[in-house]
């Protein structure tokens, strides 16, 4: 495997988003984090690493999702967007067209000709970027990275995760075509770094953002999309439901680095004024061309929320406390009929298809507290997405599955066993679970437990919760927080899972700390920045940072500086201690038997 | 169950340290939440609870470890300490005398009369408290509530936990009896509120507080232990290692509502200026009386590293990661020796009954990362302590056992079975385990999702980790985030055990969720004043608390308001429902098919 470096010689130094270097004085050499490249078999096939270059001269290769805005020689502009790394490879397989798509028209922001606030968009806020037009498979065809599995291609696509992952590409193809995996890329999505949501895989985390009625702007969600990602997002969710939705996910899609989700049935809720009952199918389904021709690489859709169901939320504690799941129940109830997603759903797969749209089958019954955890509702629906998933693969459609919620410890492994077997291992993707009810502002914590346990069990992908859960919309700090707690349940989850390379990262780690290497400590850990500032809260002084010891112990009590010393003392191996220990004791003794130096009384 | 309430009529409102109610307005009723008490059979037997008055005209009971600082109705004054709550039922039993007691030193404080600072204690600093002789088992008798247990007594300690645990006092007596759960509370320490330890109970949560020879101070160290316990700190460990150690402790002591540990040998060492080899037992044993004497409820003892597990650890990626166990190990090397912990463990154990002190067997060979997991060092050590248990029992020692550590998921379970297996039992109190090593800065995070799997599968006491593990001292806000954060670990625990009662607090917190009594939500919340801190970010406003929507989805999305609106059209039982949905659902479309209000476009 061959890195590249994206440093030049004449450049060690930048303060681009995220890419810090510096410099060991001593020995002139550059220490610390930046972008490099493994190179792929063609030249326009570049995976993105974050290289962690240590004081002892070793390196460390990590995954990183932040993008180019990392990469001191790509010149950002949000305005302009993220150029389109897959256009190329989309073009070449030649089984997509461009046409003219929908037109864009007031009611996608949300806007009413007879609102009376006015009846014009915004044009202002209007993406200002590189004209295109929308891309389709051509004639309808499955143009998903599914149905190329399955006919044995491995596309660049596939290349590229497998490189990422470390692992074969022929893997790659595999899990995609037993629908075990999925790569959510749509064909209007070039701008995308490839990544795969699967068991096999690392386990992925997903940030939500998006505005709501009551708060938040454009260009507070673009920040928090590039923030989430920076932070390790590996998708990132558009939950938007108020004014500008259409408009806020144009530049959100045009400068994300990471396949971007959607809930497309807040957005047709929007074009019906709120009402439930005036949703249609015609409304649904034009809203997911509207979301399909912008670029959104996944979907949820709570189509296994089912009339019949709805009765069995009716003894719950927290009834449906999924957003699309109640408003299909309202629907549902309103007009007594079968769900309108449920009976249109292969027209619908027929649309994913063509787009390679995956499907995200919605967990609108998910339980919302401890109480409702397992119940006949939760589990209703589950089956019914079983059934769901296997029609979307004789579509060739991806298809991930969405789990709960809030669940106890202890009932959380039946609901990965039993959403493996009857979704024929489709990735399973949950939403915490939440392991207690009882910490609101701390709910990224007791969801971090249970993700962490699902991820382990089979998980292949999290959606973050932040401490804001609950209570209110997550700003730039909840964001990091849930992202980071987040990255940490899926690599405890690598780790438990005995992934492939996961535990290096450990390792290097463990060894910087044993060998007070404070600077390679924190320029590994998944947050640099806050493990500097708390070590510098204490010990502020720049020779702390090659101290032995920290200002947790101190210097007469650092375990790992006597754990040094006595391997220095004794020999380094196991056979070296035992021969030698009792002849060492005396030496040591001569020697003054300090073990470490008493500090000034 | 009597519940007596801790205000008078004239007094509901207070502003004493975490006692808040609030009055609401329309009904002129008191709600919030406050002290009460529980009474038992005798009139000094008052075990403290957290009474929380919800807006519906409930109540819901919780647990309450803050102490007397919470009551209105009672004076504190840290330079006098709290009343001796346990003094008389000491006293009544009759097997304990009084006595002179081990003049106190400078060194105790770690001052030395050749110091060039000066050779007095700081006696501004000296506890002024009333003055007090220490106790102790009359011609050295066991006077430990494992020996009152074991003869069928049910001690005024052991009713007053089973009240806070709601089980009955003979369930508490055996527990106790069969070395399955520990009580401690040193004859010396009659402040504190009796709680015990043990997997049949709620799980517990140690809070660490202490100085260092590099930063903070006596009042630093009394206030983090007022805190902690406000929290829900169950007990504290008091780890001071610099200057003022033996005052530190006196002031934390007496001014402690929950039982307090140490690691005597950290005294030791300071004694022998920081140089493990010039440790004797004799120095150590001075110092466990100096401390048993003060009232320390339970001492850490790093008696199972032994000489020849030493070596074991010698390929190990970071060594001896425990304080005690890495002095211990120094020793033994240094003099080629068995360890003086290890050989005079008998003699320790009387000295231990004649107080009451319990011990807390120190797993001095821990593993300090994912890498040194589970391996041969850790495992012998524990084989080891499994002996020492036996003995310690025959002595009639309260005894319980330390683990780990950083241990990834997948290998958390081994853990506990075999402690459990090789330790007939005994309490075990693990740090975490931390689950991985890249997240400095995290490790609350890192850690509590193995703390809370490692309690379900029976682990009773959890030491909680701060963010600033490995990175620095924590200051008060670090102890608040690891102690709540340990609480939530400890909850999930206690439902996923099944524990009786412990789905009550859930299940009152969903219900005001779902019926928007945002009041009853915060005041029900683990940490109430983050979450409406939180609310109130995004929605300030009064008129908000009430409103039947949040910020995260607005009026139109809110779930819940949908779920709600769903019951009330369609009647709130799956029978109701089931029998008149299809006619429901003709009136809701006449009514107008609204199951929200659209908000003003």
């Amino acid at each position: 495997m061959t890195i590249k470096d994206a440093r030049t010689p004449a450049s060690t130094q930048n303060d681009s988003v995220g890419a810090e270097t510096s410099t060991d004085g001593e020995a002139g050499k550059s220490i610390g984090w930046h972008k490099a490249y493994v190179e792929g078999t063609r030249p326009d096939l570049r995976v993105p690493v974050r290289q962690v270059h240590l004081t002892n001269g070793q390196s460390v290769t990590l995954y990183d999702t932040s993008g180019p805005y990392t990469d001191p020689h790509v010149e950002t502009d949000v305005r302009r967007g993220l150029p389109p790394l897959r256009e190329n490879w989309i073009i070449a397989r030649g089984d997509t067209e461009e046409y003219a798509g929908r037109p864009v028209r007031p009611e996608d922001d949300g806007i009413k000709h007879t609102s009376p606030r006015g009846g014009l968009r915004n044009l202002d806020a209007v993406f200002p970027g590189r004209p295109r037009q929308p891309r389709r498979g051509r004639d309808g065809a499955a143009v998903t990275q599914l149905a190329y599995a399955r006919r044995g291609e491995i596309t660049p696509e596939m290349e590229f995760v497998a490189l990422r992952e470390n692992v074969s590409p022929e893997v790659v193809r595999e899990e995609i075509a037993a629908g075990r995996a999925v790569l959510p890329a749509n064909v209007n999505h070039p701008e995308i770094e490839p990544m795969i949501i699967g068991k096999r895989f690392l386990v992925k985390v997903n940030a939500n953002i998006g505005n709501s009625a009551v708060t938040s702007s454009i260009e507070e969600e673009v920040e928090k999309m590039t923030w989430a990602t920076r932070w390790g997002a590996d998708t990132v969710m558009d939950l938007s439901t108020g004014r500008n939705i259409h408009t806020t996910r144009e530049w959100v899609l045009r400068n994300s680095p990471v396949p971007i989700g959607t809930v497309p049935l807040y957005q047709a809720l929007e074009k019906v004024d709120g009402k439930a009952e005036e949703l249609t199918w015609e409304i649904y389904k034009d809203t997911v061309i509207e979301q399909a021709e912008q670029g959104v690489d996944y979907m949820t859709v709570h189509a296994g929320v089912r009339l019949a169901y709805v009765p069995l939320t009716a003894n719950r504690k927290t009834g449906i406390v999924s957003r699309g799941g109640s408003i299909m129940a309202a629907w549902c109830l309103a007009h007594h009929k079968e769900s309108f997603l449920y009976e249109n759903f292969e027209e619908l797969c027929e649309i994913l298809a063509a787009y390679d749209v995956t499907y995200s089958l919605g967990d609108g019954l998910r339980p919302g507290s401890i109480a409702d955890a397992n119940d006949e509702a939760q589990f209703a629906e589950l089956r019914t997405l079983g059934e769901l998933n296997r029609i979307a693969k004789r579509f060739h459609v991806q298809t991930m599955i969405e789990g709960p919620g809030h669940v106890p410890m202890h009932k959380i492994k039946e609901n990965i066993d039993l959403q493996q077997e009857i979704c024929d291992e489709a990735p399973f993707y949950t939403l915490g679970p939440l392991t207690t009810d009882v910490a609101p502002a701390y709910d990224h914590i007791t969801s971090g437990i249970g993700a962490a346990m699902i991820a382990w069990w089979g998980t292949a992908m999290l959606c973050y919760v932040t401490p804001k859960e609950h209570l209110g919309l997550p700003n730039r700090d909840d964001v990091k927080t849930g992202v980071i707690t987040y990255k940490i349940a899926a690599h405890a989850a690598d780790l438990a899972k005995g992934h492939p390379g996961a535990q290096e990262w450990d390792d290097a780690l463990s060894d910087a700390r044993f060998e007070f290497r404070w600077e390679d400590q924190f320029n590994l850990a998944l947050d640099p920045d806050t493990a500097r500032e708390f070590h510098d809260e204490t010990l502020p002084a720049e020779p702390a940072k090659t101290a032995h010891f920290c200002s947790m112990c101190g210097p007469k009590f650092c375990s790992m500086k006597i754990s040094q010393d006595i391997r220095r003392e004794h020999g380094g191996t196991k056979a070296e201690i035992e021969q030698g220990m009792a002849e060492k004791s005396k030496e040591f003794a001569a020697a003054g038997n300090r073990v470490y130096l008493p500090i000034a009384d």
